[in-house]
């Protein structure tokens, strides 16, 4: 774990200052938006994955910071555009940019990012990176859309939560991945596994993500303690233990968690419960098998000092705690 | 004047082919959206003017369309953000987005129809297209910030009415002629060229919406009559208007019509004083004199059916009444 918190260590820098920088030449209803969502502290995975994947398959120029950045400024846009959508309170552990600035300018300032973070894509001349990020922003998008299209169902299984969270989050950290991959080489069974390995750890990273909201209170992740039931969102912990019930039960208190009908009675009792039998752990147990499985996409891949972080940052996944 | 709707009657069918199969195929949610905007009775003429410049450069290949329609997917997207920003009410004749299938749809089909642009343009295989392509999303999305950002100002002159309708409408025309330029040939002082003459005609096209809106009834455009200054918008007729007055009065008057709080009969007045000032047709003329720019971009071009199509869609935008 040593390199991987090494890594981060030295390339922190570069890529919060190219952030700093170009939020910093934004129009100025939006520069305020764009830099308290990106300068709010972050774990910038994304572009580390950027950096490692092309690094680790030889690309040694030093262009490629821009090209890593560009992935921080896609994932901000789609934070932005989705919590006007969720109607989410907390971003980061600071307040949701649109209740801050307002709907208007964070719709906007998401539109500008997206398209700074493309023209950005654009200027490495390479067309497939073009289409590798427009790919990934519309898989994210279309998860944005079947996560809201299943609110209005009666059931959830585990099927459409696999759909949602690779749709939401996996597809993003793929594309950072894939992303180093095209930049480095022109072999797409190369950026497939890379692509692969960044897909597998996405899902393990947003089913780590999921287990902490039933296991941790809100001082230390900057969300609501059992924030997604308040919000009304279905994950696997809660499918777990919504799989026990009949299935009358199962739905019926689903309707009640959809419609934000729960008393707080209720929820206290439903958060125990899920405490009480561990879907938090069985959580990150799922989350466990599918780091095995990004780590084996590596394996056709050239042994470097990089391939060995990002098996050590994979690994992290399973380890957080907020 | 022949030749050109002769173009347009050849060419709308593979372009509304094109839009209807693409918005087909989108998730449920968005499609809905997508397709209320996108196949709403509109002159499609930025894939017109892509197909027309890159044909008058010498590229005959049918797989152009895709491409061309790429431009109506952005513009679209970009009709269906900002008409959640400005709570219009209309759009294209037909109830706006946000109203008919709600805020969260609307952000989302717009995020989807800009990616899917975005990927349409990567697979050329040609970085220069998604270069263009972004620059002119960041371009109007600008224009758009720097439209709100003016609102707030006590006093609109001709500079920054310029600059508004330079992003929010021409940079976006002008982005199609470039893509056309671009598909064409590697030539950059060619698509400065072609670039200059969409600019310009942009330019000109957004001069005689707002001549049209202080001139025809509602019947005839889809929009209410007046429907700018009911908005709060500040166009040139009213800025000619504007300028007649002492600058207190021109002040207090316009901080009304921003702040929407003009009474009925004081806007009845205003648009009688605006249509007997004729400075309806004082912006038609200056939008005469950018189309006669327009046309002097296109000199260098070699002489081609296209480029004459072009120069007569130029001289159509001028004879526009809805």
């Amino acid at each position: 774990m040593t390199e991987l918190l090494a890594y981060f260590e030295k390339e922190l820098p570069r890529i919060n200052g190219f952030i700093n920088e170009e939020t910093d030449k934004l129009e100025g209803l939006v520069k305020g938006v764009a830099r308290h969502v990106l300068l709010a502290p972050g774990k910038r995975i994304r572009p580390v994955l950027t950096l490692l994947t092309a690094r680790g398959l030889g690309y040694a120029k030093d262009d490629i910071y821009p090209l890593a950045c560009s992935l921080e400024l896609l994932h901000a846009a789609t934070l932005l555009h989705d919590d006007i959508l969720d109607d989410a309170d907390l971003r980061r552990g600071v307040k949701a940019s649109h209740l801050v600035f307002g709907t208007t300018e964070t719709i906007l300032a998401g539109d500008v990012l997206l398209a700074l973070a493309n023209r950005i894509g654009a200027g490495y001349g390479k067309s497939r990176i073009s289409y590798i990020m427009a790919d990934g922003i519309m898989a994210t998008a279309e998860g944005e859309i079947r996560e809201i299209a299943h609110i209005s169902e009666p059931m959830v299984n585990r099927d459409t939560y696999m759909d949602i969270i690779i749709g939401k989050t996996a597809r993003l950290i793929e594309t950072s991945c894939r992303m180093g991959a095209a930049l480095a080489c022109d072999d797409l069974a190369v950026e497939d596994s890379v692509g692969n390995f960044g897909l597998n750890m996405g899902i393990a990273f947003q089913l780590v993500d999921d287990a902490i909201d039933y296991e941790s209170p809100s001082d230390d992740t900057g969300k609501p303690e059992g924030g997604d039931l308040k919000e009304g969102k279905v994950t696997l912990p809660l499918i777990l233990y919504l799989e026990m019930l009949q299935d009358d039960q199962a739905e019926e208190l689903l309707a009640a968690i959809k419609s934000r009908t729960l008393s707080d009675e209720k929820r206290d009792f439903l958060l125990a419960e899920i405490r009480k039998h561990d879907f938090g752990a069985r959580t990150r147990q799922y989350a466990a098998d599918y780091i095995e499985k990004a780590k084996k996409c590596l394996e056709p891949l050239p042994d470097s000092a990089e391939c060995r972080v990002l098996k050590q940052a994979a690994d992290f996944v399973l380890t957080r705690s907020k």
